[in-house]
């Protein structure tokens, strides 16, 4: 399978545009093939990834982050490792796919897309009658999940286009772009769909502090697409809504709870949700349904992970030298807090762009069962 | 006059604690001392500024910044180029005035405070009666200025002082603290008031993107005065808000109108304002009399400065070998936003604390003879 046949991204490198995939699998090497994004967006690189250790290093280093990279990440490395496997005996097999399984979830244990994601290339391996079979099952499976990400951003594209009006000023927070995802992106989606249809608008990405992905990865992202953008300070978006100049908020989502509406996000989502409500401007979240944890009763029951100080006392930028550095921007004897997300409660949330359609938080509980999610 | 006698800051250097004020005069040498304020927070110094030429510099250099430290340190500068004159002739004299004047002024064209501080230096003078009295009127003027700045942020942390509560939790954006004026400061003078007076309490400090103001700053200032606090992102005060984590917000300005109670501030304030009635918390903005602008009839006629885009695109901190860099933190393909000030509309604000008490927004045009403001 191409794995540029589906909505791929462009990339401009020397003059010449090409298409990438964020994650995708070089067969013929049983390499996993991804954009280090570590190095965005100073340089663009795509590192080949020989065996499935590595592949789990490059998780836990975070050569590939954001949930649907993870995932498809995950999922190829699994098959990855399957094919690895040289020997005759069924049961070694099974064993050594166990041991590939626990490395690749160890890389990331919090994270719940690789683990979903090998769940599903293990229960298409089981269909296999001997080992070849079911190492060429699993890497059916993993290609499968990618593109199903891909295709799932795509049709969420489409359903979110028709917010992105000739002329929108849209607003949008950290990076839930292409590099998040295999391609396209959810929040970015309704942009490059609208972008592709031919519409002129105007992007404003928050820089997204401490991290910054916002002026790093969604600037880079929307500058390589050729879409009208600027970086601003997370302080001055009340100010751009004040003066009217801003139309529209859309962004992802780690995950929204069935139940309730409820979105997590990174630190400052809630933020602009109130300031977009207290300006009366509609505020999207845009996500596939596997973001969906139907389990969780109330948006105060999901953790929220305290990051490291240094995140926020700190800055990692490029220097006058063209060395990646981190600069301490702080006073050196004072500390920290660092909430890495925070929850956005439903009735803050205007609607969730999702593969199906875009959603009133509170329909994802009555259309629980169209969405995946339990038995009524 | 003493210039440590009243209220002064405490700096600890190599473990011995000394008081220290943003603007100073020594008349033997007829230089202005000032924090060298780009070196914080890696480094405290004090520097001996020789005449009126290099005081003009400083300004101009942002070596002092903050409406009342480069108010105090024009009129110190006018005194110091009045003093400077070695003729006779009283023309002389006052046409050298005249282009001192003129150089301190030109040095930060759109700040109101330099030109006011030496407007009533310049009106002391015209009492002497040769120009040997007149020097020295200059300089007693000059001296009036700087105590005048330094009580009228001691009594507005008076006013402010009970606001802050044993346990508070208390967020601030900005630098609005001594290293802004020339002792004392005006959003950390209630701090300040009530750590003397053996209240313990917490305060978050907002990093305050672009420039950081908050990190730097407001966290060396809190640090040197042993009170309670951590630097937070930009983003990450809603979400404390939301969990019940802040008390109380409070604020400097750069001008508020005395027409409508509306607060100009730096650029995020507003944001923190709408966070704050989102969450019913009290929103206090602490100044001295002379931030009302008593002229302009509404926030929407206050001019917003765009800032440069290299702010926002990049960091200012110390690298791994101790050198202060700019870093380049975003998409080096991107543009960016950079208004750097906002206006909070009065309806937002719970309170303004001045030298004489905690005034209503709407309060400060009722009361305005007593305020210092045009006659009824």
């Amino acid at each position: 399978m191409d794995s540029s046949s589906l909505a791929a991204m462009n990339v401009t490198l020397r003059g010449k545009t090409r298409h990438f995939r964020t994650v995708s699998f070089d067969a013929k090497k049983n390499a996993v093939r991804l954009v280090e994004q570590r190095l965005l967006p100073h340089e663009f690189r795509v590192v080949s990834v020989a065996d499935h250790r590595a592949t789990a290093g490059a998780i836990r280093d975070m050569v590939v982050r954001g949930a649907g990279a993870i995932g498809a990440t995950a999922a190829y490395g699994l098959a990855q490792g399957a094919r690895e496997f040289t020997g005759t005996s069924p049961a070694k097999f099974e064993r050594h796919v166990d041991r590939v399984f626990a490395r690749l979830k160890d890389a990331r244990p919090t994270a719940v897309d690789p683990v979903n994601a090998m769940l599903g290339v293990r229960a298409a391996m089981a269909n296999g009658e001997d080992i070849a079979a079911r190492q060429e099952l699993a890497l059916r499976a993993a290609e499968a999940f990618a593109e199903a990400d891909v295709r799932h951003c795509a049709e969420l594209g489409e359903h979110g286009a028709p917010l992105i009006r000739e002329g929108s000023r849209v607003l949008t927070h950290c990076n839930a772009g292409w590099l998040a995802f295999v391609d396209v992106g959810t929040a970015t989606a309704p942009l490059y769909a609208a972008h592709a249809a031919g519409r002129r608008f105007h992007v404003f990405c928050d820089e997204t502090r401490p991290r910054c992905q916002g002026a790093s990865l969604t600037a880079w992202e929307l500058a390589q697409q050729g879409i009208s953008h600027q970086v601003i300070a997370d302080n001055a978006a009340g100010h751009l809504m004040q003066r009217g100049e801003i139309d529209l908020v859309i962004v992802g989502s780690d995950r929204v709870l069935g139940r309730t509406g409820d979105v997590a996000n990174k630190i400052g989502t809630y933020t602009k949700a109130i300031l977009a409500r207290h300006h009366r401007i509609p505020f999207y979240v845009a996500i596939p349904l596997s973001t969906i944890d139907w389990n969780l009763r109330a948006g105060t029951d999901i953790p929220i992970e305290e990051r490291s100080e240094s995140e926020v006392l700190g800055a990692w930028g490029i220097d006058g030298r063209g060395h990646r550095v981190r600069v301490q921007v702080a006073n050196p004897t004072s500390g920290a807090r660092n909430p890495g997300f925070d929850v956005t409660p439903a009735a803050l949330v205007t609607g969730i762009v999702t593969p199906v359609g875009i959603l009133r938080p509170r329909e994802l509980w009555r259309r629980r069962s169209e969405l995946g999610g339990p038995a009524k």
